[in-house]
């Protein structure tokens, strides 16, 4: 194992989110759930684009959100992902590029266009999203290239991803290319929803080829289908390897090497949108560990990360989460 | 070692509550200091009871209030405290004999009455208490009963009591006694000014002598000068036996064999008057694990005797806690 060029590379659904303001009439008149993440296809992608006025344009996706919450914090990081050879996948290709992560792909030139989430923001602070999937979750194995996987100490996979065949089969690939080079494998559960629909899959995956798991309470819960925290609990420290489960105000629990945590949540002076509240609390946990500090400061990180991310608008963090861990004297 | 008679004996304070309505003008003419605790003497406590009209009188004192929680849930309990032979350790006597526990004291014919909190609730619920300590805390070896020690399965030490020479020279017995006879040992901290004032005797009597702590979180803090739960935590596994830590509307930490488990809080309805959650909690722990229940089973019992006593005024169950126990399916 030779000296790791990136501390954490990420795969991920690579979206462009588009947000703007809105009205509960613009919300009435589109027929937007509000406060809901929808999915949608290309054909109403496109209309919602073009009744969006002043909408920022900006890269998104949860492993992709980590891994600029790790660049903010100094780390180096990676993203495999999928983008169209169309504006939007110029768009997210300059804009992850610009927060500091590395991003090799080339982008395709088939028929599906790039994600994209068009997300309307109520002058309630409530945020609808519109996710059209695109061509992101349509990764192959040749995709994941193997020298780059070897060359970064973790690899960080995006549960969401675990849907289409040819996905997972590319995902078992980049796992396969991250043991042969001795690196650790992260997974995050990404929503209840995930794991109810592939919860074996994932329990498979966990016993042979992940070593560290990210999991909110529900999607904990859910795993192993137990209804009290500490039954899930109990469940991750019999596996074995390293967990770290977010519990929202309660903060979060950290088990791994015979040692638990529990790491109160970080004090907010407003919560402003949760959005990204587990993307940043990964991306702590992660540049921590992967510089090999304890799974409590690795907790630390997380909160820092993700206290930060809730007290405004947007996934990704507003301030120097470097300098945020320095005035916590951590790093 | 013999087949237990009781399951956990405990020693505390021999307190009688009186407690009446009380508005701010009676406060403000007294000179009592609203929501505190603040210790008396004898002169105040005796003008404190003839001005407070239709107070109700009851056996009362942290030990003893866990203990009654402990017949509550079917368990076989026994109190060793001091009461004076006065009409207020009459009052005692009686009232924790009807509450199911086993008292055998004699009341001692000394110049020093009986303990009492006259306790005033104001209409916006707080307490004011006033403690007189009288002859509770004179407690001494011969007061010690080998015999009643070596028959319960748990001896249990209130922290409170941890002030007066004679006092912990008898209290030492107490534990020789419980040794002897191969029982465990549970001691709650009380209080964050106890462990204050006695950090590093607590600290020894933990090392060489306690098999069960009770602490909220304010006292296992202070306990292990850290500033954080998590440390706390870690201080608790290093010592390697067992902790109950409780953390209010957190729910409780148990630590033990290897063992760490996070007990949620029970949903209240409407929090009325925590006074005894701590006592309640440790009720049911000890209750659980005298009969041999596994550390997250002694926790929700905590838990469940803990949120029935402070969804209603008093420091005592009012409803069977043996029943909410079988209405969760525990007992």
């Amino acid at each position: 194992m030779h000296q790791a060029k990136f501390d954490v590379l990420g795969i991920g659904n690579a979206i462009v989110d588009i947000l703007a303001s809105t009205t509960d009439a613009f919300l009435n008149e589109h027929g937007i759930a509000k406060g809901a993440m929808t999915l949608v296809d290309s054909f109403r992608a496109e209309l919602l684009g073009k009744s969006m006025q002043g909408a920022v344009e900006a890269s998104g996706g949860s492993a992709a959100n980590t891994l600029v919450g790790i660049s903010s914090l100094g780390g180096r990081a990676a993203f495999i992902g999928k983008v169209n050879d169309d504006r939007l996948g110029q768009v997210f290709m300059d804009d992850i590029r610009k927060a500091g992560v590395a991003f090799d792909g080339k982008p395709t030139a088939g028929k599906v266009a790039t994600a994209s989430s068009h997300i309307l923001v109520s002058p309630d602070g409530q945020r609808s999203m519109n996710t059209f999937l695109g061509c992101a979750s349509d990764l192959h194995a040749a995709d994941m290239s193997q020298s780059l996987i070897a060359d970064a100490s973790i690899l960080f996979i995006e549960g969401y991803l675990w849907d289409a065949p040819t996905t997972k089969a590319a995902i078992r690939t980049a796992i396969a290319h991250a043991r042969a080079a001795s690196r650790r494998v992260a997974f995050t559960l990404s929503d209840p929803f995930c794991v109810g629909r592939w919860r074996e899959e994932f329990l498979e995956l966990l016993k042979s080829d992940i070593d560290i798991v990210f999991a909110n309470e529900e999607e904990a819960k859910s795993l192993f289908q137990t209804d009290s925290f500490n039954g899930a609990l109990q469940a991750f420290r019999k596996w074995g390897k390293t967990a770290a489960i977010t519990r929202s105000e309660k903060g979060a629990v950290i088990v791994g090497n015979g040692e638990v945590h529990i790491i109160d949540a970080e004090p907010v002076e407003r919560v402003v949108d949760t959005t990204g509240a587990g993307d940043q609390f990964a991306a702590g946990f992660l540049f921590g560990t992967s510089r090999g500090l304890g799974l409590d400061v690795c907790g630390r990180l997380g909160g820092i990360a993700a206290a930060e991310v809730i007290s405004h608008f947007g996934p990704r963090p507003q301030v120097s989460l470097k300098a945020l861990a320095g005035k916590a004297g951590i790093l």
